[in-house]
């Protein structure tokens, strides 16, 4: 079984609206220190497949499903889970 | 500049009804291999402050705004920003 991380962000050169109102609220709560913030979706995901198909399963998922590839982009940490 | 990236996530002890649905979606496109999904939000946030006063800011605006700690959790990684 392995447990992996997926972190899906936009571009850098996509504007995060989301980011902005958020960014706005944090400052109007007196937090000026805050420079930018971008949102991005975090997915933990537990995968029982051999350590070859795990990454492959991962980056179709992502590219269907989990990230719009035009905008977003994906990265992902892939970790052995120890059975109990 | 200091950057940090933050983790939110519901506590294990609670429902995460959409993270039972992309499993579900990912499930109906034949990946079965995939046990569990949770979803949780990243941001990533720039911040302009002493070393001493970013882990006290980011704790504030996670409590005040980014996480409901009644349901979820949170986590954060700080590190420094190389000027250009």
């Amino acid at each position: 079984m392995y447990f992996v991380k997926v972190y899906v962000t936009y571009k850098d050169s996509v504007l995060d609206p989301q980011g902005e109102a958020v960014k706005n609220a944090v400052h109007r709560l007196g937090y000026d220190a805050i420079e930018e913030i971008r949102i991005g979706k975090y997915f933990e995901i537990q995968v029982s497949a051999s350590e070859e198909e795990v990454e492959a399963t991962i980056e179709a998922i992502c590219d269907r499903l989990l990230a719009n590839v035009n905008m977003e982009t994906y990265r992902y940490e892939i970790s052995k889970m120890e059975e109990v």
